[in-house]
C-alpha cells in the first residue's frame, strides 16, 4: 500500500476516471502511464437530476470495480465535468441546458464511489491529458482547441491550467471572425463555432449543394470534388484565422487540436498552419507548432485520471 | 542595512527603475510603496548602439544618485525594455527598427549602474505596476491593454505574468477585427491597431473631414460635433470588440486600459463596456470589469521598480 500523507514511496496505484458527458458517461481504472485497465460506459439519462447522476455513478463504479484485486482498486478518482466548474470547490457551475446551477458534483461522486474525487471542466481535462500522456508531453506552454459539436479550448501556461476569473478561460469558440457571418447558437453571427464546428461545416456543405454532412465534405474534397475542396479550403482558412488569434494573444508555442472534426482536419494541417502563420505578428510567434490530439475521444477520460494522479494520496483511515 | 540572502528583516530599501523608451529614457529612485523619490529624464539618442545606451545609463544613474544619503541608494534596479525580452536571461531580443538582436541589456545596465538589474518587456512592466501599485491591486487575474502609437497587452494569471513561449503573450494589437479594414503597419488589414491606435483614430478622423488628430476627434465628440461623435462611437465599438476577444479567450475578470489614447477612452468606458459585454459568451464572463490605468505614463517606470522590489536582496559583499 502506498504511503499516506501525500508522499509516494511506492509506484503509483491506479486511479478512477469519470468522463461525465451529455449523452454517455465513461468510467475507467487508469494506471499512472495512462493505460486503461478496465472501462464501463453507460448512457447518461436525458436531463438527469443530481440524484439520478449519483445513482448512475454508484452503479457504474460497482460494475467497474467488481472483482478487481485490491492493489488495483482506485483510492482516488478524477471527474471530467460537462460545464464550467469551480475545480477548487468541486462544484459544477452549469451543465448544458439541464438547469443545473452550482452542483457539488465532486462530493456527490465521492459519496457514490466511496473514494475522494477531484473535478475539472472536461475541456480543461483534455488539455491536462495531452500534457501528461499525449501530444503536449514536455510542453509547459500550449493551447488546446477542440472542434466538435461546438468549439472550445483551454490554455496551459507554465504547466498550469489557465482557469480565468470564472473558470471559463480558453473560450475561443465565440470569438467573432466575420461580423456578417452565419448565425451562431450563441445568438451572434460569424463566431468561430458558427464557421468551424461539425454542424457548421455540415451546413456550409449543404449550402454548396452537398449532403450537409461534415465528414462527407472532407471525403468529397479528398476525392477531388471541386465544390467540396473549395469548402474545405475555406474551413481550413477559418480554422487558421481562429488559431492565429490564439497564437497572437497567447504565444503558446504549441496548439493541440482535438474534437471529432480533427479526425478530418488533421489531414489539412499544412494549409491550416500556413494560414495561421501568415497572421502571426512577429517572427518568433511563427515557430508556433500545430499537432493533432494523440488521445482522440479518450482525452477527457484520461484528463480525469490525470487529476487523480496529481492529487495527494489519501491518508489511511 | 537590510539583511542579505533574500530575507527582508527591515523595511525594504528604495530601488532603481529605468524606463528605456524609443524617444526618452527615465530613471528613478522608487520606494516600496511606489513613491518616486527622485527622477531623471533624458532623450534616447536616435538609433542608438548598445555602447551609447550604456553611456546614457551611466550618466543618468550618476545624476540620479548624486548626493543621495546611503539609506536611499538603490542596491538593485529594474529595467523596462522596449521590445520582446527574455526576462530570465536579461536579454532584449529586438528593439524597434534599431537592428538590435539579443542584446544582454540587463548586464549592460548592471555594468553602467553598479547594481544588479532585472529586465522585462515594457508592456509587461505596465501590468506589473498596475498589479502592485495601481488599478489591479488585489487582482491576481487581469489583462492589461494599451492604446497608444500601437496597441499592446499583457496577461496576469494567478499573480504571474503570462510570458508565452517566446515572450510575446498578450499581443492583442494584431488580432484582425475586419478582414477588409484599413491597412496596418504590420502589413495586414483591419488589425486592432489599424482601427484603435492613436494614429489610426487620427486617420479615421481625417477620413470624415476632421483635422486628422485623435485628441481633436475626442474633443469634437465631447463638444457635440456629430461627425466626430459618430467616429468616436465607432472607435469605442472597435475597442469593445477587441476587449471582448480578450474577455472570451482569457476570462480575466478585470481589464485595465492604458496608453495615451486611454486619457480619452476613459470617458467612454460605459459604451466600450456595453459593446464588450454584448459579445461575451457566458453570464459569468459578463462580470468582467474595465478600469483605466491608475498610473498613466509612469506605469512602465513603476513596473521596472516592481521588478526590483520583487528581486531577492543582493548579498553584502
Amino acid at each position: 500500500v502506498p504511503g499516506g500523507g501525500g508522499r509516494r514511496l511506492t509506484p503509483q496505484a491506479p486511479v478512477g476516471a469519470i468522463d461525465f458527458g451529455g449523452t454517455k458517461t465513461s468510467l475507467a481504472v487508469v494506471d499512472a502511464g495512462g493505460g486503461v485497465l478496465r472501462q464501463v460506459v453507460l448512457p447518461t439519462p436525458p436531463r438527469p437530476s443530481p440524484a439520478e447522476v449519483a445513482a448512475l455513478f454508484r452503479a457504474a463504479w460497482t460494475d467497474l470495480t467488481a472483482g478487481l484485486p485490491g492493489h488495483l482498486l482506485p483510492r482516488t478518482a478524477g471527474l471530467a465535468a460537462p460545464g464550467p466548474a469551480d475545480a477548487a470547490a468541486g462544484v459544477l457551475r452549469r451543465a448544458f441546458d439541464w438547469g443545473w446551477r452550482d452542483v457539488p458534483l465532486a462530493a456527490l461522486a465521492a459519496g457514490a464511489t466511496g473514494v475522494s474525487v477531484r473535478l475539472e471542466n472536461d475541456v480543461n481535462c483534455c488539455a491536462l491529458a495531452e500534457m501528461r500522456f499525449g501530444a503536449a508531453a514536455g510542453h509547459p506552454d500550449f493551447a488546446w482547441v477542440q472542434f466538435s459539436t461546438g468549439v472550445g479550448g483551454a490554455v496551459v501556461a507554465g504547466g498550469r491550467l489557465l482557469r480565468g476569473a470564472s473558470g471559463l478561460a480558453g473560450e475561443i469558440g465565440h470569438v467573432v471572425l466575420d461580423e456578417g457571418g452565419p448565425p451562431c447558437p450563441c445568438g451572434r453571427r460569424g463566431c468561430v463555432e458558427a464557421l468551424c464546428s461539425g454542424p457548421a461545416v455540415a451546413r456550409r456543405h449543404a449550402q454548396v449543394g452537398g449532403r450537409g454532412d461534415a465528414a462527407a465534405a472532407f471525403r468529397g474534397a479528398a476525392a477531388g470534388d471541386p465544390r467540396a475542396a473549395a469548402l474545405v479550403a475555406a474551413v481550413c482558412r477559418d480554422v487558421g484565422r481562429a488559431l492565429a488569434i490564439v497564437g497572437n494573444l497567447l504565444d503558446p508555442g504549441l496548439i493541440v487540436l482535438g474534437g471529432g472534426v480533427t479526425a478530418s482536419l488533421r489531414h489539412h494541417l499544412p494549409a491550416i498552419g500556413a494560414e495561421m502563420r501568415s497572421r502571426l505578428l512577429a517572427a518568433p510567434l511563427r515557430s508556433l507548432e500545430l499537432r493533432p490530439t494523440a488521445l482522440g475521444a479518450d482525452a477527457a477520460l484520461l484528463g480525469a485520471a490525470a487529476l487523480a494522479l496529481d492529487a495527494p494520496e489519501p491518508q489511511e483511515r
